[in-house]
């Protein structure tokens, strides 16, 4: 049975890595690494950095993977994303075979966590092979940390959803909401609330805003707008909370 | 003005220590270091070990911080959060003016990450102080990986809560549930659910249960009950998700 390390490598800068993911790094001899295109050449640089920076006195493979075009969603969002994992199974499938040979270890570095809104471990679950996680730092905690919160009120909930759901409504009884993706819905959101935003977290490029979202809000779409022209490309996430 | 690290040290194993966690280490001139009684021996030990492991050729104070003891809060639970807070900020400002001479550096080592369910920042928002946070892996991470399992559903969110919350009820259209303290609010959740449990996280006495609940929960509590009478302690987080 193939053996597969799935790496959390941080999210933007490289001293996110703990000290566990450098050990695995060292014990991988495959990388897999998708290609998903040109938007995320930075995020792929980062990865190159890594390997370039941890892993020592050992040689290593590096294997692009090639990923499947996503079908747009329309209105079946979990069909186009359950096919699109077919795909890629079936992908990965060849490619262990492939070059997992002698017993090599395979290795995924996965952004932030893999925990999180990755896809890796849905996707291997459907294969007969041994999987080690080793975890890492999410862009949500990097969030915090920049902006020197706690994402939780005292002893209260946080949830963790993306711009698609909470643009259909935040559920009641929640007062501190994270976004995990590109969809501006803070634009969109009812209610009196701050806003804690960042993009490119970690990285060189760091934008941080925060302030009452009614304040903010014009500030953060023209500065993240900015951003996407000059870069080609953004990652950003922000925490919302009801003011009281 | 006191220049303070709050330092994320992850939960369980120096082995999530971040790189930047560890240059952070090495950057405090004195470590204030709380001390919350008998139960957390073992989780004192962790951080010694962290400070022994990773600081390299340079001298640092420990200044323990006495923790008033926290009023039972009965029905206020916030008020008695609040009085407790001032007590720790009193307590802080004058270990700060006194051990923070000549510019030294103070650092608190935060089990997790900071941002989450833990006091220190807030409690530092009370103080004029300058204050660096630096993200670690938290223990819901720990879970997750140890399970090999990611927390969130495709595109679904996840509500990262309190037992004390969960057992007034889960918020409608959250299929994924996350809980924080030691209540076990899991034998209180009506509805199918699988459940992803884990104590002593990332340590050497790690144990991990999972399955559908109404299968698992009497082994849980079994399990749960036996180890904290041999530890004389006990620290534990799940994942509870709705069948489907």
């Amino acid at each position: 049975m193939h053996k597969i390390l799935v790496i959390g490598i941080g999210a933007g800068s490289p001293d996110y890595m703990t000290v566990q993911a450098i050990d695995a790094l060292n014990r991988v001899d495959v990388f897999f690494m998708p290609d998903k295109g040109a938007e995320k050449a930075a995020l792929r640089h980062v990865r190159e950095q890594i390997l370039e920076r941890f892993i020592q006195g050992r040689g290593y493979e590096e294997v692009g993977v090639e990923i499947p075009q996503r079908r747009p969603a329309g209105d079946d969002y979990r069909g186009a994303v359950d096919d699109w994992h077919a795909a890629l199974t079936a992908n990965y499938d060849l490619l262990f075979d492939r070059h997992l040979v002698d017993d090599k270890i395979g290795g995924f570095l996965v952004w932030g966590d893999p925990m999180l809104y990755d896809s890796t471990l849905r996707i291997l679950g459907n294969l007969d092979v041994e999987v080690e996680v080793i975890p890492g730092i999410t862009a949500v905690q990097v969030l915090a940390a920049r902006h020197g919160i706690a994402i939780n009120r005292i002893g209260e909930p946080v949830l963790l959803t993306t711009g698609r759901k909470a643009k259909a409504g935040l559920p009641d009884g929640v007062d501190s909401v994270v976004m995990l993706d590109g969809e501006q819905a803070f634009a969109h959101v009812d209610g009196d609330y701050d806003i804690f935003w960042g993009a490119y977290l970690g990285m060189k490029d760091e934008i941080l805003v925060s302030g009452r979202l009614a304040d903010v809000k014009d500030e953060i779409e023209r500065k993240r707008a900015e951003a996407r022209a000059a870069h080609g490309w953004i990652m950003d996430t922000y925490l919302l909370r009801q003011r009281t």
